[in-house]
């Protein structure tokens, strides 16, 4: 999507020597535009872990880059298969809930173990990088295409004035390669003229929607208004929400759905108030290993993150302490909104229900 | 209740000089306790606009005090009467949404009226005042003694575990003159040795759950953990929860509640997970005027309050900006609970459903 005008992907080879791999750092969003170059494992692993880039499917292209950083190493090493082994691993225990990282890296270690020589394996995780990286963009295009007839079905009920679509923490662009999951029909509408706009929960602690998700709604031009996370049930009751779409880090084959902290209780108000709730995913965050919601592991991060605020000062990233220091904090990263409360799916196949019968119509290599 | 072992009000009178009005400047807390002197109902007005003291009964109190130091004031005034009834507009235009603002001026206005001279009028709001303020502290007290039940009820089942306690915002003693309404009954439980401990949402954008729920609690030595306010449904969900208890700002005669944004979406998770869920309020933060939930002023705030974040940094307070300069914020003060999520209403005469007839057994003088 656009950046200043001009287009921009979140991560990419960089033209001019295809063994350094180039990412948006969005830890200094939207104060800052910065690019990183990445060119070992270590180093893609630790932009994972500490959320240079983050999101489902940006992780999952990430690594895998990442794995093809491996094989370039492994090259060099005493050991290929050994060095791949460990980058996969290492890779693994950067993030624990969104399925994507798994799903990327065990694709590109099935590619990897096709290669007959190391410089084939390097070949080959390069072409199933970017098969990981296009595929992203492609299926967050299709999305946007099927979300769109939901809010142009809207749009015919509001007469000209916008339709209002509540999302929580960042399902843009930024979270995966490009479009996005569940911005990916807003921009679509924008694109086409129908006029949209978005409240963007800010998402405590780490403020990926006052940060990530308005910056890039504004980057496209597209209206949008920052609420408390606490807020949108408010605005439901009131009724200036017409439809909510979220992402999703990992959704169960039967229809449960991971998410940013806080997704679940926007859902209860959207049932609440009778506002369709859609979650926006590509393919590669359904788990299908997994029936129910609850076995999904949630991620807790540090108390700190909670604790503190940070932010642009003078020029600089600033971090404020506003709790007391001796008071504990708990920070889980996701909860799961169990299918009852999702009017939808919209995966690049389309639309469905949240139910393990009609996941399984549109995606019936899964069943087993 | 306690501050570093010494025992506080959130307001009082400096006991040199009777003609000065001390109070905590929350504005500070958990980093600095500050002790401001006000003289003046100009200040008085400031105090309460820019949140220096905020929480339904000591907004109450406040104003009480404030129409004391318009009394003063108008002695030396022109015209006695109309310096007060422009004080107590003044005093009134602070804060639109809690209701003891309101309720506090009007039972100084008649007070006042009483009086025959004008050292009759000040002595008459001083006593006032002093009632305004003795009455919630004494209220809040009872609601302490009646929630005590309902976690002794729940401590029974716990086999000696602490009975966790969901809280939003600041309903504690730094939201009345002392006890405060949420957190009385766990400071009655702690003062009786029954292990309990609180969950704080940190409620954004202003965190007085991170700032000063948790510091009060702290100081009083009970165990607690800030949370997001996305948190509270995740935890329910993982049965970490045994009671909500929030305050309230206004509950219409029906049993409606307004409180702090972001309250209706606990009573949504409370519901979906059998939590019981239970509003504390003195009979102060009634309007008996009102039926219904929707008609109460929801108080809107700046939009920059919502896109920074201030925290301590270096011995100060710091401002950092958090969203993107140009991307527009809306600031909601307040939701609406209604009463079908309200499990009870805890008060100073007892504790009773969400409903007119059971709040009109209560307080049957409002009956009409």
């Amino acid at each position: 999507m656009k950046v200043g005008g001009q287009h921009f992907r979140t991560i990419w080879l960089n033209p001019e020597n295809e063994r350094l791999v180039q990412l948006i750092d969005q830890r200094f969003l939207p104060h800052r535009f910065v690019i990183e170059e990445v060119s070992t494992v270590a180093q893609m692993a630790t932009a994972i872990r500490e959320m240079h880039v983050r999101g489902a499917g940006l992780i999952g292209a990430s690594a895998g880059y990442g794995m093809y950083l491996a094989t370039i190493e492994a090259a060099g090493s005493g050991s290929f298969d050994e060095h791949v082994v460990n980058a996969a691993a290492q890779l693994k225990a950067t993030r624990p809930t969104a399925v994507n990282l798994t799903w990327a890296i065990e694709w590109q270690l099935t590619s990897i173990a096709k290669g007959k020589t190391a410089q084939h394996k390097i070949d080959l995780a390069l072409r199933t990088a970017r098969r990981i990286a296009a595929e992203d963009e492609e299926h967050c295009r299709m999305i946007g295409q099927h979300g769109l007839k939901l809010i142009e079905q809207i749009a015919r009920t509001r007469d000209g004035k916008p339709v209002n679509v509540l999302t929580h923490c960042n399902a843009g662009w930024l979270a995966f390669v490009d479009y996005g999951s569940a911005l990916a029909p807003v921009y679509a509408a924008h694109d086409r003229a129908l006029p949209v706009h978005v409240w963007v929960d800010e998402t405590r602690p780490r403020s990926q929607g006052s940060k990530l998700t308005a910056w890039e709604l504004g980057q496209h031009g597209v209206p949008h208004t920052i609420i408390a996370d606490s807020a949108g049930g408010h605005l439901m009751q009131r009724g200036a929400v017409d439809l909510v779409i979220v992402g999703s880090d990992r959704t169960t084959c039967t229809g449960d759905v991971a998410n940013k902290i806080g997704t679940y209780l926007k859902a209860l108000a959207a049932q609440d108030n009778e506002v369709p709730f859609y979650v926006a995913l590509p393919s590669s965050s359904f788990d299908w290993t997994i029936r129910d919601g609850s076995e999904i592991p949630i991620e807790e991060r540090g108390a700190e993150e909670l604790k503190r605020a940070d932010g642009w000062r003078d020029g600089q990233m600033l971090e404020v302490s506003v709790a007391p220091e001796d008071s504990p904090a708990a920070n889980y990263g996701f909860d799961v909104t169990p299918r009852r409360l999702v009017t939808g799916l919209i995966t690049e196949r389309g639309v469905c229900k949240a139910d393990e019968k009609s996941i399984l119509e549109l995606f019936p290599e899964h069943a087993s």
